[in-house]
């Protein structure tokens, strides 16, 4: 698909080696001067030292660069973690002649190793004379930092915004410890639109809750996830004011465009060989329905079921029936499968027949529907089967 | 081991055909008239048929008989699936000479095909002519009920309580779908000291809460799990009196035959290699220390790093730090991994290197302690890892 540059963005990436010793490991993004950001970390109360640091950077003012390794997490690194990122900050701010409140850092990879500062220190001044607003440079940055992943994820749209020509890409890497919390492992967008922070932000918590934080590959909330969206203002526009029809047009755009980067991290899911969509409605509240979606994504049972193409529903029924939920009245309970009726007001199907059952789970995309009662409460999560590969990546991924 | 008849209970089993063909697959349990009988039944709302009509026996009166299959757990099979189990426990009714209330149904097995109501009928009349209380009967039958566990789980206690001799014997299956809400997939335990049906609730209640309560396989908390406590009375005896000396004694038994159930179920875990204990202590509730247990016993990453031997910290603090404990403070926390300190006061253990840790996993008994804070609360979760064959089990359970 078409990459738009997005004006007043540059990108640059490098071979750091960090920890990979063939491909580029580092990558800088810069936003001109007057961009604004919005931000979304990680719940996890492990947070990396990077994570805490752009917390803190964020507060104190916009930033001019984004500081991004692959390779290694930089979390559960203590003092000495936090002091080297704050090093490998003031070496691109020195870099780029700002300050280093400027730059907000990104690790990840493996936890529980310190960073080599000495090779941030080396890549660093010619990875910023690199610095480009190309499409090219975007599809290197969205290669360079990924981890597990098998292939890149980078989306892009253009719209017309009251007659202005707006562009937004961004990218975003997982495929493991995925649960995320606020946001994936990475996810970095960027628009040329004029938005002011607390609009950003804005768009940004509305995408973020039905894009990323309605994934999950294994329950695992990652100590590194953060979702970052800026805004370079590079176009000559009025501001995107809250609430207006602007703002409408420009959320469904940025909610389309990280939904389908949270559906390619799914897509390629660490061992994954099918995508799962579980559409989970007429709870009592969303909570509620969320909780059976996410016991029925994460049930291992149904995810080995579903690689192995059996269509053995009796262990979703299960999964609904332990979900904590505790206005479950399973007598109102259907649940689909690829359309095919399994569960209809909890009892089996009168109509399902294995051949049908068999049929339906043959597919690579899988839909599962669960219907718990009448109400307009309704949500949707994606996620991935449990495969021997998921297995094997996760035995080996230090060795 | 030795296994020590029961008095007042007697044990047959029978190749019925429910699903397997050259095995045990029907077991009658008989208790004498006057026993009590004490239950704890899983809080899945898709309980199983046999479930839900031995919960309903059970307040109508005393049993004088279990009936248990296995191969076919008889759960999301709607009214036919109802009307079957009413069927078998008339057949055995009929047989013994009772009532069909007096009369107590499990199933365990493949979820959501009908049981073969014939199979039972034309089992049932030779296998009561068979009941014995002898030894092998216990044997027999804890061999009988299992599915994809891979050995019997049967153990036995004798004690002097004022001056009697009263025995425990008790057997439980359960290899996958285990994350026991009030009891593991089945268990059933028969001692002959004399206790009344509210104290015997009371045992079994405290006893299930620390040991089937208490461990995960894979965080899938079956349709079918029931453990029933069976006390036939035929020691001439003082009854055992609620909070009594002798009940501390009783229940002190009755919970380690139990805990050593439930840790042989962990030893069977589909695919498992190792045997994992999670201690948690020092959070401000036993619950917040049972969200960290489970959280991280339940993390698909901790445990294929184990199952790897891999020392990856990282993954234990990343789960940690998930963990749906509002008042984790990470500058409390202590993290041991047999015995090697990996996390101090929320940082990386100095003293910690690699070999240490390499050693520490490569036991195929593993103990992970977590210390969160100051408080007495602490709790004890047994686990296994997640290995490729449990992914080979369970995707080809069915065929």
């Amino acid at each position: 698909m078409t990459i738009y540059p997005v004006k007043g963005i540059r990108l640059a990436t490098a071979a750091a080696g960090i920890r990979y010793t063939d491909r580029d490991d580092l990558v800088v993004i810069e936003c001109q001067a007057g961009s604004s950001c919005a931000t979304v970390f990680t719940q996890n109360k492990f947070s990396a030292a990077p994570v805490q640091l752009a917390k803190e950077h964020i507060t104190q003012s916009m930033p001019r660069a984004l500081l991004v390794n692959s390779g290694n997490a930089n979390a559960g690194t203590g003092e000495k973690g936090m002091k080297n990122t704050v090093q490998c900050c003031e070496l691109l701010a020195g870099a780029l002649g700002c300050d280093a409140s400027e730059v907000l850092p990104y690790s990840t990879g493996v936890i529980g190793e310190q960073i080599p500062v000495q090779a941030f220190a080396a890549a660093i001044p010619d990875c910023v004379k690199s610095l480009s607003a190309e499409a090219d440079a975007w599809v290197r940055a969205a290669k360079a930092i990924l981890t597990t992943d098998t292939v890149p994820k980078l989306l892009s749209r253009k719209l017309d915004i009251a007659g202005c020509e707006v562009n937004i890409t961004g990218m975003a890497k997982g495929a493991g410890m995925i649960r995320p919390d606020m946001a994936t492992m990475l996810a970095f967008i960027a628009t040329d639109a004029v938005i002011e922070q607390a609009v950003l932000q804005k768009l940004l918590n509305k995408a973020t809750g039905i894009s990323f934080n309605r994934i999950t590959v294994d329950g695992d909330t990652s100590t590194n996830d953060a979702c970052t969206l800026l805004a370079s203002g590079a176009v000559d526009m009025q501001p995107i004011k809250a609430d207006s029809a602007e703002f409408a047009q420009f959320s469904t755009a940025l909610t389309e465009l990280m939904q389908g980067l949270a559906q390619a991290i799914i897509r390629d899911a660490e061992g994954a060989t099918k995508f799962i969509t579980i559409n989970v409605s007429g709870a009592e509240s969303e909570n509620d329905c969320l909780a059976v979606a996410y016991t029925v994504a994460e049930s291992p049972l149904v995810k080995t079921a579903l690689f192995a193409s059996d269509p053995n529903w009796g262990r979703i029924l299960a999964a609904v029936g332990r979900a904590a939920v505790s206005s479950l009245d399973i007598s109102q309970v259907n649940i689909m499968l690829n359309g095919v009726a399994i569960v209809t007001a909890g009892e089996p199907d009168p109509s399902y027949t294995e051949d049908a059952g068999l049929q339906a789970v043959a597919d690579i995309e899988i839909t599962i529907d669960i219907k718990l009662g009448s109400t307009a409460e309704s949500v949707t999560v994606w996620t991935s089967d449990l495969s021997h590969e998921y297995i094997r990546i996760n035995a080996e991924y230090r060795t």
